[in-house]
């Protein structure tokens, strides 16, 4: 018999605090907690080039990059894919469910995120330009058009999909990031959603993970 | 023997000039016309409401929804995968090549697409606004660092991921995004790429039939 070696994330060992619990390793984390299988993380010093021949892994040069055995994958969402379909528990039951949970991954990646990145690049990456301000209003109203969508589909259900799956693990890492903002409050379905996934045990034990992983020394400058 | 309905993808009557080969069902029609398979159009008039109960299949009150026998999906991306999953011909063979397939397609949706929808903000709907001047700088280098990432990967191939994929599909069609900027034509072996996989007859059915589609009224004033 032979032992499967356990699979493995990239994940960076320091980021600044507007950063911690947002990572996307988060993602993967979360899932592997889900799914109550091992996991190990490379970690890479935040000030550190990456490990020659990283971008093959990751062509952005970010994190998370996941093998799996032979395979190598990028994109917390594709890594998502990945595990709700090899392993069972991350995927609805049904094929109806399971495409729809798989709809809702790429809905949180690519209808939900991109106006929240945008507002994020006023909130916090260019938080001291004048012209920050004056782009702000126009971003929180794509973000807030966006969230009552969100807010409708979730209504009476709860998770998106039926059961638990990969698409609310998406869904709700993707607003975490609006922590600092009220935009998820006005929307109480919305914020009552996202605190159930947050009550759950595999979020906790994920998020303690990653954020004990931060253990190494800040960029010199 | 039952005859299967054929697929149906939803899609617009008219936009204005500057979404015309950019709305997302083109990816969709792209997809089918590189199967060389069927599907239908459901088109709605752009000043009209959407059909009564369409935020169910589409949450987002977007196009495309598509449709196929008693499986309803939205998003692009996931209509991608569910097309490059159930025919051949849109995943490259083998299983390490095809998840790179499906890392890219949510590359291209989730890294490369976001910062240029950013940019779109600026270039195309606050363009008026003085500070979209001020803010188009920052915007402009996280695409253009994105884009020499994505050069970078396709050098030395013709395709992302070996055999052309859906990923191709969703990364040319969010790169065509920033036609009406040099910034494509900064990285030729992007350029390059772009121009090979819009120079397949199957691009150049599935555009003229979308632009073929824009036949309804402009909304009234």
């Amino acid at each position: 018999m032979t032992t499967q070696p356990i699979p493995t994330v990239t994940a960076f060992d320091w980021v600044p605090d507007f950063a911690r619990g947002l990572v996307r390793d988060l993602r993967v984390r979360w899932a592997f907690e889900e799914l109550g299988l091992p996991y190990c993380v490379e970690l890479f010093g935040a000030a550190n080039p990456r490990p020659e021949g990283y971008v093959a892994r990751q062509p952005f040069d970010q994190v998370p990059a996941f093998t799996d055995g032979d395979l190598d994958l990028f994109e917390s969402g594709a890594i998502l894919l990945y595990l709700a379909e090899k392993h069972g528990g991350l995927l609805p039951a049904g094929e109806q469910d399971a495409w729809r949970a798989k709809c809702w991954l790429f809905a949180a990646l690519n209808s939900v995120e991109p106006p929240i990145s945008r507002l994020q690049a006023y909130n916090l990456f260019n938080a001291d330009k004048p012209w920050a301000n004056e782009a702000r209003p126009s971003a929180e109203a794509l973000v807030r058009q966006k969230l009552k969508r969100v807010a409708a589909a979730i209504n009476g259900k709860e998770w998106l999909a039926g059961t638990f799956s990969s698409a609310d693990i998406a869904m709700v890492t993707v607003l975490e990031n609006l922590r600092s903002t009220d935009l998820v409050a006005e929307q109480p379905l919305l914020a009552d959603y996202a605190a159930r996934a947050r009550a759950r045990p595999a979020y906790k034990r994920a998020l303690a993970a990653q954020l004990e992983d931060f253990s190494g020394p800040p960029p010199a400058h």
